[in-house]
């Protein structure tokens, strides 16, 4: 319980971005198993809130992906920047440069424009990003080399490579799954040889069980989770919830809750709901259809479960805490925008 | 231009948020020969910044709709309390009681739940909120009468009643529109006989061609609009994009730049591009499929056209004002949030 704050479920502000403990607790220990220490290097783009960022540099993974320059520069401000990667291209990264002297800072880089904006920016050392099958950001594994020499002779420490194999995230035969991961990694260990480093990152919640190429894996969402990532088999549970006040209660059998696409990101989908079926959203509003119409009044809580962590959280102020009812800590989503 | 601020939309931090500003103003002006003065009742929720409220109430919309406490909160902060509706039904309205002296502010009740949090939280005036047909809020049109003696019973001036006909907004074709609307309409005038009170509010930006029933219109996305509200044949015209950097060119046939899901709205599907095709959308990046990829390199500027307005100026804390390339205003988001 903190002092004058919210003690129970039922007294916080709705909608409410609520983080059950236990199970948090429980996947960052399941990881540990997994991936201990520098095996780990945790997404801050899945949780944006430096106060989840220090319980894991508390376990040991002391390294951090960042996917824009706010999420760096917050990480810096809270005193977590002992080896930072900006795993995204950026050409506004002088804003990082200037921050040399109080954090390591390391970028990715995919092409000679982003490595001058690197040079320019003062930034003092880079991973060649290489594109691994992911329709998006990455230089030819073939080309990795060349940008790599490009880097050195401008001064900058090429720490190794990395790439992303986003596009197998949710496959779900295991089989397929490790053939397709296997490939895709055995491009970035072909430019891993060609540029050098002792890095090779990559990766993520999706593939983490799988990848066993990477030095490091990319991954944050496994500390929260969502009913997509749920679906994949892993060793970690859903751990976030939206929860919302009942607000209308209409007999012929529906009840409308005042969490909607607003609080709740809908690219992978409608939230899952535990006591019956969800019939839509609005910009303010869910309308879900309770198995039992009169279970149900005004001013009762639903617990939401979201489809896609990362942009549902992106849309919060604050994470509550909880251990059963109780509320027991708030954190800040103090990574937000860009 | 405003001085120590980005002059040029080339200048701007990207993702940004950008208001085409003629075209703002003459969706205004479209607006105000249609519904003018007091029959519109500009809704904040769609663009959720006092300085675009401030325009609208120059141009003599003095009362406004607000879809969330805060959004009420804010207006009142910015001098904009003249009448304010909260169009929706909240258990947390005693902080709005408390602002009571210093604005006039009526929230929508559907229930006696709703109604007694109104009479707890000291509220002086309600509106009767009717279900018109949309399966969310609203009380049933026969029951409308006796919420509304209930209400003046316990002190609360009743203003009259709204109904939103939310499900029609996209109906596209003229005829099935204005039957539907009028078919939903004669239930809120049936409630309007039964309650009292000279307001008849309903209506949004999709339905205010069609929509001649109600004394006033909750109407707010005109003002921007969006690629979904523009197939509807309405006189208002896209004012909003997202703007992006181009950070990784693919001779393959794609480009990436920096604006995803964490900065554009997807429930009404992806944004619209004039140079090619969105190929997909992740977290903080577009694909994009150009016309001809020889036309771009990294660094350039792409205008992106959302889906979805509310919520995608619900992600933004700022917005950017331009005329041509040039950046002559910025408004913060000053209403989001619960």
């Amino acid at each position: 319980m903190i002092e004058n704050e919210p003690a129970t479920i039922g007294d916080l502000p709705t909608p409410a971005l609520v983080i059950d403990r236990p199970t948090f607790n429980a996947n960052r220990l399941a990881m540990d198993a997994l991936l201990p220490e520098d095996r780990l290097r945790p997404h801050v783009k899945a949780f944006k809130a430096t106060a989840l960022a220090q319980l894991l540099a508390d376990d040991g993974h002391r390294g951090f992906c960042c996917a824009t320059p706010r999420e760096v520069e917050g990480m810096v401000a809270a005193g977590l920047g002992e080896d930072l990667l900006l795993a995204n291209e950026s050409l506004d990264v002088a804003r990082l440069g200037a921050l040399a002297d109080r954090a390591n800072i390391t970028v990715a880089v995919d092409s000679n424009a982003t490595l001058d904006a690197a040079i320019a920016g003062r930034l003092r050392s880079v991973l060649i990003d290489v594109n691994v099958g992911l329709p998006r950001c990455g230089i030819d594994s073939a080309d990795a080399g060349r940008l790599a020499d490009r880097a050195r002779k401008a001064g900058l420490e090429v720490r190794g490579v990395m790439g992303y194999e986003g596009h197998l995230m949710m496959v779900r035969d295991p089989k397929e799954k490790a053939d397709r991961v296997s490939a895709s990694m055995e491009m970035l260990l072909q430019a891993s040889a060609d540029v050098g480093g002792d890095i090779v990152s990559g990766g993520g919640t999706g593939t983490c069980l799988t990848n066993t190429w990477c030095t490091e894996i990319q991954a944050g969402s496994y500390t929260l989770m969502d009913t997509d990532y749920c679906k994949l088999g892993l060793p970690f549970e859903l751990a976030l919830n939206v929860v919302a006040t009942v607000i209308s209660v209409n007999m012929q059998g529906w009840i409308t809750a005042d969490a909607g696409i607003k609080s709740m990101a809908m690219d992978h989908g409608n939230p899952r709901w535990e006591h019956g079926d969800v019939f839509f959203l609005s910009d303010e509003h869910i309308t879900l259809s309770p198995t039992n119409i009169n279970d149900w009044e005004v001013g009762d809580r639903v617990r939401l479960q979201p489809a896609h962590v990362d942009p549902t959280i992106a849309k919060h102020q604050q994470m509550w805490l909880v251990d059963g009812d109780s509320v027991v800590d708030r954190w800040a989503v103090d990574l937000r925008h860009w």
